[in-house]
């Protein structure tokens, strides 16, 4: 099956929203061997949303689109469709009574604006849309479909995997391909010298096998795919020879985040981190904990941004602090050992530099990050220059601090 | 100028990345008044790139594209721009020598896959990236444009503005429109009511005159956009009416978030801060530590997931926590109070709640947050009850702890 999105809203197109809704509809075809073929932005301008919703109705079985459902004036999506498809409007109840019922549990009262979510086209099948007064609306033209999904993540993850997709799998039954993906995860290695090592393997590999490199800070997601009726065992063994190949920058053999693979080490291993952070100012606890049950393994930590949190809370020296200054491998380690102590945890995991733009010094560079990582009273620290501005060298420094966890715990 | 962006890459489409250079591209033309009227996102698939582009030559003037111009073997754009173009391929000596500069800086050897990144097609103009081996191309037909970008987005942010919009303005001088965007930034009060109280000043606006809503959690981004010759005068009396309409929601009236209204408000009357964070795991100190110059206002904070770190870091006492429980308005406002006193900071910002997906409690389901906020001594809290998954129910109390510390600095 051949899916488009089509993603409605001059928000988007300005720039002021991300859209991530299509990556998130893309992730849950994906298992079913559903492909999308394309994504187009359009603004809130009928005659744009007309040409790419034909377009991708020509192109696609299935186009999925997202945004410009809601009540003011600048969404124009439910009057568009139903001069694609044909016929009137009505008046649906069964909508109103759903947009009631979510203001009512909001505390306010449904107002005459909200009430036109229920004037629906009357060639539309409609889903009703539990998490927002939106419905949910899906038209039909041959052999293929369109359905309408509101453009707030939130109510289009809702609603998805628990309506639509069953929907779409019953009106397509016997659509469901075959197609596997086995991912390596590897540090400490550009993506180009994993393509020039992999290049004999590549060669050798049947059509069916597909590898895509997925970079980010100091990580390469490396990604095998196959498809066919040998899909799951040609990916077994792709995947058990990569990982023979790269076994040295192989930190997980599955497809986990750094922070995901630590947790799950510490909690094989019974252990309790903590954390102590200047530059990355509570980013890395922040990585951790938006992981369901880190509360597990994270006892907590300090954001150490001023020097006097840094030797009240965490115990560093003033001595140390004065004579290598706050940006240094003595102050990272004291403030790593601290972490744990205070924190009552067996790892601690720090990190003290200068993320930008101002506060460098001689010698101390923007991108200068001195991490240490305390695991069971043994210390281990690093010097770091990341490069760009000050966002990346945050998330820069949480990722190489969270590595430099797993290999101090895994060595 | 109308703008299309073509953005290349099967990891986009597959959902494993989220694009954000489109925005980021498309907030920087917009001071222009250049208008990006699509976007179009493809795999690493030639045809279909093939289309995709073409379809954008037709339609507008300057067609960007982002990605596909590593040096793997999925990555094929420079071949379909040669194709589209016409002409062969070249080497250029400068390309080779940014990038052996680009790869000994990160203290590596040039490797033979990198070093065809030199492989240009002749119907291209470089522009050197410095950020990356990834040359940037721009290539012309009739009036219209084709700009090549890498899709690393540090590298596109990088050259984007400093090399590309300068050679692009330079090609069309007399394009520079005139459009004005002016921002109020409202709490307390959803979007449907807000467009029910505008409807009509919106009614009795000049067609100049447009009205965006941009809702995220708690917070309503009110953007009027004028456009002509008188765009800017429009523009000043239009934010001035919907200031006064809307005061009692209004806490911003230029375009900030609530984490940068709060660290002004902080700066202009010399307050210092602190976090003390249980549900969101560091994620207030985080946001805070994000903008640039934040240090001057904040002192640092404790992330206090297990209890021990409550009573022994920050002081909470061990009665309250058996007597209320860790999620409580007490413990929350002895967090607050312990965070100002451990930190040494006028304001302490403290959440605990239960973030989910487990942890729920008879009485206390997942998405209870409660809030305190202790500025000079004085302490203020409330229990919200957040919607939505884990990184929901972060993001929610994250942004409404600062609103609660805005309000309570302001009143």
């Amino acid at each position: 099956m051949r899916v488009r999105i089509v993603v409605i809203g001059d928000e988007i197109l300005l720039g002021r929203v991300t859209d991530t809704n299509s990556g998130m509809l893309a992730r849950m075809l994906d298992p079913l061997g559903w492909k999308v073929t394309g994504v187009t932005v359009v603004g809130d301008d009928a005659d744009r949303m007309r040409t790419a919703i034909s377009n991708a109705l020509d192109d696609a079985d299935i186009v999925l689109t997202t945004g410009g459902l809601g009540p003011t004036r600048d969404d124009i999506t439910k009057q568009v469709l139903a001069g694609i498809f044909g016929g009137g409007m009505r008046h649906d109840a069964d909508v109103l009574a759903n947009a009631e019922r979510i203001m009512n549990a909001r505390g306010l009262k449904i107002n005459d604006l909200t009430r036109t979510q229920a004037i629906v086209p009357e060639s539309a099948t409609v889903i009703q849309n539990p998490c927002g007064t939106a419905p949910v609306m899906m038209f039909s033209r041959a052999e293929k479909t369109l359905v309408a999904m509101p453009g707030v993540p939130f109510e289009t993850r809702a609603v998805f995997p628990a309506s639509v997709l069953p929907a779409l799998m019953e009106r397509y039954p016997s659509a469901a391909g075959t197609i596997e993906h086995r991912t390596l995860m590897l540090t400490g290695i550009p993506e180009s010298s994993v393509a020039e090592i992999l290049a004999p393997w590549e060669d050798a590999q049947p059509q069916e096998v597909h590898l895509a490199y997925l970079p980010s800070y100091g990580v390469i997601r490396l990604r095998v795919d196959t498809i066919g009726p040998r899909a799951a065992e040609l990916a077994d063994k792709a995947h058990a020879e990569l990982a023979e190949i790269l076994k040295q920058y192989v930190f997980a053999t599955d497809d986990v985040t750094p922070a995901e693979c630590l947790l799950r080490l510490l909690g094989e291993r019974g252990l309790k981190v903590a954390t102590a952070e200047s530059c990355t100012g509570g980013n890395i606890a922040h990585t951790l904990t938006l992981i369901p049950g880190s509360s597990a393994s994270v006892q907590g930590g300090v954001v150490s941004y001023a020097n006097d949190v840094k030797t009240d809370v965490l115990g560093v020296s003033a001595d140390t602090l004065a004579a290598h200054g706050a940006v240094s491998i003595p102050v990272a380690e004291q403030m790593a050992r601290g972490a744990a102590r205070v924190c009552h945890a067996d790892v601690g995991i720090a990190t003290t530099g200068i993320a930008g733009p101002g506060g460098a010094t001689p010698g101390k560079p923007v991108g200068t990050v001195c991490i240490a990582v305390s695991a069971c009273g043994e210390v281990v620290s690093h010097t770091y220059h990341f490069p760009g501005e000050r966002s990346q060298v945050i998330d820069r420094a949480t990722q190489s601090a969270l590595l430099m966890a797993i290999r101090q715990i895994t060595r």
